[in-house]
């Protein structure tokens, strides 16, 4: 599978999110070639500010993998990951991060902060953002207009 | 309870960790004068990165009140925050974080970066460094010693 197929399954993922009434982000785990964990953002399911899309995946492939070291895998996002979940992958070691709509109020990988090229994090992992953006970008639009239309 | 006091618990929970095997880090989240929650880092024991005591505490907090906002929350953690774990303090809108020791090599608050300064970002907790600094960094370096002897 090539990234942007990899990203079409983080984007159905946020589809399911969307069905869900949650703000629709979608992540997979990628390890080996093969999509060990996939998952979305599940905040208002869970009342949880901590269970945003790539906490579930970064959570269940340590489970799966019996190791909080994911140093051979790949996060793909469909939105570039905010302070939290950026600190979430330099703590688990994640070695490629490739996220799809940049985010201008909290996108803490390229936009608001490069938190992966601090020098005193002792991990580092590698950020291609930009990933069928236009998809990624208009699924969160279609989602808050529909909110609007509802209020 | 003073904000020593609150701290005194957190470290408890810094004991119950080490006594596990786990890095001694412990916190609490304080609302309207009562511990909501207790906990400490379980990664060894989850074999999950993402189960700091901050982490543990603010998704407690969150399942008890049935909500992602806890604008009248206040954290105390024996460590000066991760960037994960202060990306989770902006998510949840605690709104004081207050810590022990200071983290030379990962700490968000006041160290490695001022994360709750950042304009950008949604929310702004206020912060409170180095409340019984000592004994916050007196468990760690036990800790990371007894380690060192058992190798």
């Amino acid at each position: 599978m090539t990234e942007k197929e990899y990203m079409k399954t983080a984007l159905e993922e946020a589809r399911l999110a969307f069905s869900q009434d949650e703000v629709p982000i979608g992540a997979v785990i990628v390890r080996n070639g093969e999509i060990l964990a996939r998952g979305h953002n599940l905040r208002e399911t869970t009342h949880s500010g901590i269970w945003h899309a790539e906490m579930k995946v970064i959570d269940e492939a340590c489970r799966k993998l019996g190791t909080w070291h994911l140093d051979d895998c790949d996060l793909y996002v469909t939105l570039e990951p905010c302070p939290m979940c950026a600190g979430a992958c330099i703590q688990s070691r994640i070695r490629n991060v490739y996220f799809g709509a940049y985010d201008p109020k909290g996108g803490s990988v390229a936009t608001v902060q490069r938190m992966f090229r601090k020098k005193a994090y002792n991990h580092h992992p590698s950020s291609h953002g930009g990933i069928l953006k236009e998809e990624c970008a208009a699924i969160l639009k279609e989602y808050f207009k529909s909110k609007r239309k509802n209020k």
